[in-house]
């Protein structure tokens, strides 16, 4: 018999605290062009120095810094002009004292330059000399060898998620194939007699598999591969087969529905049926989210269950705060996102929290003049439409009786990965 | 000959303002399951009620609500229980007076009932009644027809971009398929005689292709795709060429590199030398980004070609600030991600501005107790790890001289779509 412990609802901290049992799921070699949002499996260090070389970062003049010294419009120095080194290949001449070689943006120094003059501040006389009509200082517009990335430097440590820049700093380098976690397979199941196929036209008392649907584009939207594994009835049987299939083809078991007591136990046992099966949380101290199941699977690799409620809002709540860090532990990514998901704004009305769970409102952001309200959108966690009328959740603590109208809250916004 | 106006660095505004010139690329049918994060190209109308029946939100027993007023602890109501009624279909019996159905949460509640009673609240007796601890008000505990979305109703307009929470709500409408827009095919072309493929070795003078990669990724994040037509020397012939190739195979084209002088001349003459071509903008009043070309390519619809710098950190940031509202304009999304992209922090030390230019400032966010702080990441705009440090960016409008270390920011965050 499981004890009394067992059935206290579990705090979403302690919740989280199960998750360091669960590992990433594998790697895969991925060609740069396509690692775009993916996360580093291993470290990378930088194989070489980027620049290559010395690199002129303006149009103008390659120059010995020393010959441009006391420069001024009203006392310019003169140089002589020994041709221009051409773009893409190595200088074959140096600038001795007095000489100057034309360089465009990114060319490569000569030997004996350590500076480059912008065309700005320069006049070509027909002579073939330059004027210089400013000093410029050693080092001055351009850069040098390793100045980006020194080589044996190491860029980005593993479970770095690559955004663009990091793609462009890894071409740079030359790094084609890189090690990425795999994009953790996440199983989806509906369970309930009521629920019908989406282009089934639902008779009375039965309604559409939109719960799967919804998490399913979160799964993708968070880096996940969501498979939908259909709409199973309120059968142990069928359910306790398909969760054995489920838990063959993905890393990650969500089921949603079964959130009526009757179901709930149909599912509790059979998740309790599988081999090496543990329930770790069975209800959490959520609002909305309460009847959540949080099971760990199999005996080689544990493979993490989680049961949804029933009620759309509270699925898509319980997939923000629960479901979302553990896809991103499967995917291997730390340090995920730890700006940019919360905005701050003002509550535009006093909100009650829910004693003894920690209590999410949606909210619509709206922006006033200068400020930045939220506005809670409230209705039944049955509908739907709330969430899509929300741009986001306030969160009201464990313990806090509610939030006054006024109150600056921290908005977690939905989306973003 | 161009006019003088024409060499005036344009501003942002001013930029912008020429989009309006360039439509939303065509329309295809979509799969539902594979509609997140797509943007509609036509409004979708609710085709039915949901729910499509009075359904219970709570287990329990339906009711009439005026059966258990006055109910309570002290003195209960006691109903008969006439058998319950089985998940997705129609029950097969009403409620009358002083009678009961037992329901699961999403039952059809039985004609005559009007509220369900939490099972939190009542006992069953070996008789076959039901004792109720507490009264309920009519509609308790169920959702009417309708309630979340009723049918007729206007959902989305077109160039809403679609989240998980309306794919689930399209779900449970029954739309399995719809109409988004193409996501815009993007041509990025790399040009100059320096640049070699990821896979060379560069000589000494030569650098990897990585702008290309950048941008490339860029447009993947904000829902492009991406087609890389490869790198071309600095020759008008292949530049020509490869632009109308492009032209023909995108619907945006993206050329990177040339900010040299004579390079950027070539640019604009192989752009001015295809027919319909029309310069836009030629330098903008942004820092880093200056030389940046906007034209109008074709004659029947008219596709834009930004020249992006080749400096990988103004490139970077001219994507950001002008090329993301593009692809947005393009994707035919409206209204697009008003919060989120902009977090407040707060200066950590001075930043003098550009003159006569808006100053993009790469920055870092560090959170220390309750103060997000935005710390300058500073470096020449050749570097790409100083934007590899970077969460986001922060903007010195024009004719501001410079923004002082305390001050608030808006922290535009880079990412997201």
């Amino acid at each position: 018999m499981p004890s009394l412990e067992f059935f206290r609802l579990k705090t979403r901290e302690e919740v989280l605290a199960h998750y360091d049992r669960f590992v990433p799921v594998g790697v895969e070699e991925l060609d740069l062009a396509s690692a775009g949002g993916r996360v580093l499996a291993a470290p990378i260090s930088a194989p070489e120095d980027v620049p290559g070389f010395l690199r002129a970062t303006m149009d103008g003049y390659a120059v010995r810094a020393r010959d441009t010294f006391g420069a001024s419009v009203g006392a310019p120095q003169y140089l002589e002009i020994k041709g221009e080194v051409p773009m893409g290949v190595a200088p074959t001449r140096g600038v001795g004292p007095g000489e100057t070689l034309r360089v465009a943006t990114g060319a490569m120094l000569p030997p004996g330059a350590d500076a480059v003059v912008m065309i700005e501040y320069t006049a070509e006389h027909p002579d073939g000399t330059m004027e210089v009509r400013r000093a410029v200082a050693p080092g001055e517009s351009l850069l040098t060898p390793g100045e980006d990335v020194a080589r044996g430097e190491t860029l980005f440590p593993a479970g770095r998620r690559l955004r663009p820049q990091e793609i462009g700093l890894l071409a740079a380098l030359g790094i084609r194939r890189l090690a990425a976690y795999k994009k953790p397979r996440v199983a989806i199941i509906s369970s309930g007699d009521e629920i019908v196929p989406l282009d089934a036209n639902p008779r009375p008392g039965q309604v559409r598999d939109s719960n799967a649907y919804l998490a399913a584009a979160q799964v993708a939207e968070w880096g996940g591969l969501p498979l939908m594994h259909g709409i199973i009835p309120d059968d142990f049987g069928a359910l306790r087969q398909t969760l054995a299939a489920a838990l063959m083809a993905a890393d990650l078991i969500l089921i949603s529905g079964g959130s009526s007591v009757g179901v709930r136990d149909l599912t509790l046992t059979a998740i309790q049926d599988l081999p090496d099966s543990e329930i770790l949380v069975h209800g959490v101290a959520l609002r909305p989210g309460k009847p959540t199941i949080l099971a760990a699977l199999g005996d080689m690799r544990l493979k993490p269950l989680m049961g949804l409620p029933g009620h759309p809002a509270s699925a898509a709540v319980v997939m923000e705060v629960l479901g979302r860090p553990l896809l991103l532990r499967l995917a291997g990514a730390i340090g995920h996102s730890p700006w940019g998901r919360r905005v701050p704004a003002v509550l535009s009305r006093n909100l009650a929290g829910a004693t003894g769970r920690e209590d999410y409102v949606r909210v619509r952001l709206r922006r006033e003049e200068t400020t930045l309200w939220a506005d809670p959108v409230l209705g039944p966690s049955g509908l739907l439409s709330p969430l899509v009328k929300s741009d986001g959740l306030v969160m009201i603590p464990l313990g806090v009786e509610g939030l006054f109208k006024g109150e600056e809250v921290a908005v977690q916004l939905f989306g973003g990965c």
